[in-house]
């Protein structure tokens, strides 16, 4: 028997991505939210959630405009997106403050992290709130990713991407592989 | 400049958690789905979303009983974890099949999954219907953490349990630490 130990209700799914979320308009208002409260939702349409406090300057942003970005983030974008997380785009210019570069979307004039390895645009569906979170729930309208983690076949290979996940209060690189879906079912293909 | 390419609308947010759910009553129908769409959505009160495809074994289960436990993986469950997101509770009794034990949830009669790590309990509060997948968002009603990962100060030590993370259909174990939230604005501590 497994020892247990009960502790009191809390946000112990982990580990979660962390990731930059854009908003505003690249050329006017340009701002970024790092957040963990993040997940797709949906595969078709491929949908995505992220839940924001209310109080947090990116959230009437985001609810005017309809549109937010989310960047993955990399090695070289941690440290810039923890001070995202913890500083106010009420007090900064946080583009100006990392040194990042924000960039025009596809299907709208919201601004994106050009440094980001993945850039997802979204468009808000439904805002539901929950509590000290709101939750927008969005649609995936494009995804643009950096050339160099195209590989020869023209297939996307993001282990090159260096993600960065969040754990508990830590970011964390990705460590080996364990699998690919699947494997556990998968004939082993003895060689000739 | 950074050359982009442009994909497709798809589900690229990663990396993802990867969660063993489990559902249906410890002593009658026990049951597990492996999935990666999910995600934490409010601090408080402490919710969660959960997706799943209507045709799943584990829809009605949880739809009819309003409960699941959301199991963390490690590295010991991950095998067992790929398995039962391929195969179907319908065909199989999943417990059995991967030696893994159910026991009861504390509040309800659920089934946890013995030799996870880290077991979530959590109460259906909404079903939205998304379109391929109904996002099931829940309210976290208990944790239990394995014994064994609490320090002698009684705090939780996640970095010892061996998470296991999902991006882009692999399995990755967690790999070292590039901060601790907040880190970006902390003072050296200079040592006297």
């Amino acid at each position: 028997m497994v020892e247990k130990v009960t502790f009191k209700p809390g946000t112990m799914l982990n580990p979660v991505p962390v990731v930059m979320v854009s908003c505003g308009k690249y050329d006017i208002n340009p701002n970024i939210i790092t957040l963990a409260w993040a997940g797709t939702v949906c595969s078709d349409p491929p949908m995505l959630s992220i839940s924001l406090r209310k109080q947090r300057f990116s959230y009437d942003i985001i609810k005017e405009s309809g549109f937010f970005v989310v960047n993955l983030v990399d090695g070289n974008l941690i440290r810039a997106a923890d001070w995202c997380g913890v500083k106010s785009g009420r007090d900064f210019n946080k583009f100006q403050q990392t040194g990042l570069t924000p960039i025009k979307a596809a299907g709208s004039d919201c601004c994106m992290i050009e440094q980001s390895p993945v850039n997802i645009e979204c468009e808000v569906k439904q805002i539901i709130p929950l509590g000290t979170h709101d939750m927008f729930l969005a649609e995936v309208k494009s995804v643009h990713v950096n050339a160099c983690l195209i590989d020869k076949t023209g297939r996307l290979d993001l282990t090159k991407a260096d993600l960065s996940v969040y754990s508990h209060g830590v970011y964390h690189k990705l460590g080996h592989e364990t699998g690919t879906f699947g494997f556990s079912v998968k004939k082993i293909n003895l060689k000739k």
